[in-house]
């Protein structure tokens, strides 16, 4: 019912724009239009959820990276790897780093860098976002036939999009790896 | 070869993930960590091309809302529409007012309400933001097959997200209309 509701509203989207504007736009187009509001949708169900566990989305991403870095972490490579602006990482390390979710040290192999781990509380932190499942397991709405057929999907997205990153900031991507 | 190595990438990803620490994931969320990464790689790919033209996404979403929409728009509106916080939206507006981009009046029907509007400034900014095709044409990498599976799969993790927003936050969706 709710799938056919929304379909419904997803054309009157259209017909809307179409009728009262005329904006041509590619299948394509029509398609990332569709894609957009749908992941900022599932992003804002995921920012509820994880409120109710007192964190926000950025935070959750911070302490996400340092749980599963193999190797040390700096404000920089957290910022690359959550497709952020680094000044806007720095100042959200800073901003953790007084709510004791993080600690930052002097990183003793390269002078400059500030190595940035997860303290205790930043710990519980991590285990308090993963019992937040809702949006975690938004996809248990799909048919089989459907999931297996998103990976692929997703892996050409992040390639071409990553792709235009590049292109767009070159000098941003040359060691990432995520 | 982009996508190939991608998808070694990812499995990297997670063989790391699995490997480093016992983070146990169902094949939902799984997915989850594949789409909110694609998701915010669009979004990232899509924020650097907007800058080519001198706008933030914020912005263009905003541009974007007022330019289809077929009623008056206040901040409040513009918010459930974009997802976001009313004070974010509200923020923005004066600082798009600011900028010669919008303008806004006292609604004659409504106290209290303001209605906001694109000025000729912001038509024209309008357009420059949809000269900007290489991330809103994405989905140009996928297969027609590919195509024709995302429309209802994202209408469906839609309906889900949207739902799981009703459910945290109750009061705020009840004449959402997208």
């Amino acid at each position: 019912m709710d799938n056919v509701v929304f379909c419904k509203m997803w054309q009157n989207h259209y017909r809307e724009v179409h009728m009262t504007q005329p904006i041509r736009m590619t299948d394509d187009e029509v398609l990332w239009e569709n894609i957009f509001i749908t992941s900022i949708t599932l992003q804002r169900a995921r920012e509820l959820e994880l409120a109710q566990v007192g964190l926000s989305m950025a935070q959750a991403g911070v302490l996400y990276q340092l749980k599963i870095a193999k190797e040390p972490m700096n404000p920089m490579k957290i910022s690359r790897r959550m497709h952020k602006q680094p000044h806007t990482i720095s100042a959200l390390v800073t901003r953790m780093e007084a709510d004791g979710l993080v600690e930052t040290a002097k990183d003793l192999e390269r002078k400059n860098w500030v190595r940035v781990s997860l303290t205790k509380k930043g710990q519980e932190a991590f285990k308090r976002q993963i019992t937040q499942k809702l949006a975690r397991n938004v996809t248990s709405c799909l048919s089989k036939k459907e999931k297996d057929a998103m990976a692929p999907i997703c892996n050409k997205l992040r390639a071409r999009a990553t792709g235009i990153i590049r292109q767009l900031q070159p000098d941003l991507y040359s060691d990432l790896l995520i």
